[in-house]
């Protein structure tokens, strides 16, 4: 913790991003980015809007914040963002609808952040499905992936929970970090760019409370989304 | 024009907020922000919403990219942020609501950007105010607010359009860039920090075409909406 101490925002993000690993992808002309995920990636997108970068399609958060930055850099790249995050999904759902939701829109950037409600929805006995279960069908769901698209850019997201505001408790622990660990063994088999965000929002809260970078445990407030789309931008190679 | 192909859209907003002179504002500790101004501003917000900081008080457009990026970058700072604008204002309006708007909100920085309905509703027979009108009244309102904050820090936008998209043609011009020259004589004179808007996007015409920029004229894409974010940001010293 005291080397953490002195340190600002943006040098935090970095420093949690390369001690994840210096992986920087790049973005190319006429690249499409989606983003997949629950409704932390969903917040505020109109479902069923198929458009490439539009408020509505976008919605209000991360891919947002992501996606209005980028396009604003590099407007002579002719990027295509899609947002996919549909909230309460797991890998399973993840995995139902991913031939229209992934495969068809042929990403060159893929951005994955699934695992909370693998977790969460077990705690509170909607769902059966154990840590083996998120392994292995997050795995299959990645090899589909490589099969159909060889040469995507993979972008997994760390799981992130902050104990003690609303729907996160100490019955989440430790269980809870066998998620983010799987998340991270997903990232390093398919050569992934792995993303710390759980590591990343620990550093945070030496600088302010949870309750400044989360509204409820699992969403993230404006602020947290901002360093959400922070940390993804440092990964943005130029 | 020779100049600017070579560059990128990061200098090109450096190159054009420096023209517009160097002044740049500090983030003090427990700032509040207010961001004022019309629809542009206003984009996605819950009207009647008080709360500081949230998604449904911010909106989806620039404030909520500004915000968002700040409150990531600046955690110790607790920064307030405040979105004001309303669909339709011009500055009578502003002026109509300005003490629960703005005065009884204290920010220490108010952001500003307000003029294209000043313009738009005269051409389309709305509104009967003049370039006179516009510039009194500016004035007056910056007097007022000098008068009950006097140690504010102004941020103010220049008013800005894209020829040939839906709402704005040619019928627009000359007379529109009074506007913008108005706003600038604004900030010249109440010391305010300047974003030079339509400069900026302006050159960004030069590596995407209006439509990566604006949805109909006025009002801008999420492209445009980051472009404008990164611009103020720029002026943010850190």
């Amino acid at each position: 913790m005291a080397a953490v101490v002195g340190l600002a925002l943006p040098d935090i993000v970095s420093a949690a991003t390369l001690a994840a690993g210096p992986k920087k992808i790049s973005l190319d002309k006429n690249d499409v980015i989606l983003f997949q995920g629950d409704s932390i990636t969903e917040w505020g997108r109109t479902i069923g809007d198929t458009n490439i970068n539009t408020y509505n399609s976008l919605g209000s958060s991360y891919p947002f914040a992501t996606a209005s930055s980028l396009l604003a850099q590099y407007p002579a790249k002719n990027l295509k963002f899609y947002n996919r995050g549909i909230s309460g999904n797991k890998v399973p759902q993840l995995a139902d609808r991913w031939d229209a939701d992934c495969l068809a829109l042929k990403p060159n950037v893929l951005s994955i952040l699934v695992g909370v409600n693998d977790h969460w929805h077990k705690l509170n006995g909607q769902y059966a499905g154990t840590i083996d279960d998120y392994r292995n069908g997050y795995k299959a769901l990645l090899e589909r992936t490589k099969q159909a698209l060889p040469n995507v850019k993979l972008v997994i997201g760390e799981p992130f929970a902050f104990t003690g505001i609303k729907y996160v408790n100490q019955s989440w622990y430790p269980k809870f970090n066998e998620f983010r660990l799987v998340a991270r063994e997903m990232a390093d088999s398919f050569h992934a760019t792995f993303i710390p965000y759980q590591s990343i929002f620990d550093d945070a809260l030496k600088l302010a409370p949870a309750v400044y970078w989360s509204i409820d445990g699992v969403h993230p407030t404006v602020a947290g989304a901002g360093l959400m789309a922070r940390s993804w931008l440092e990964i943005v190679k130029g």
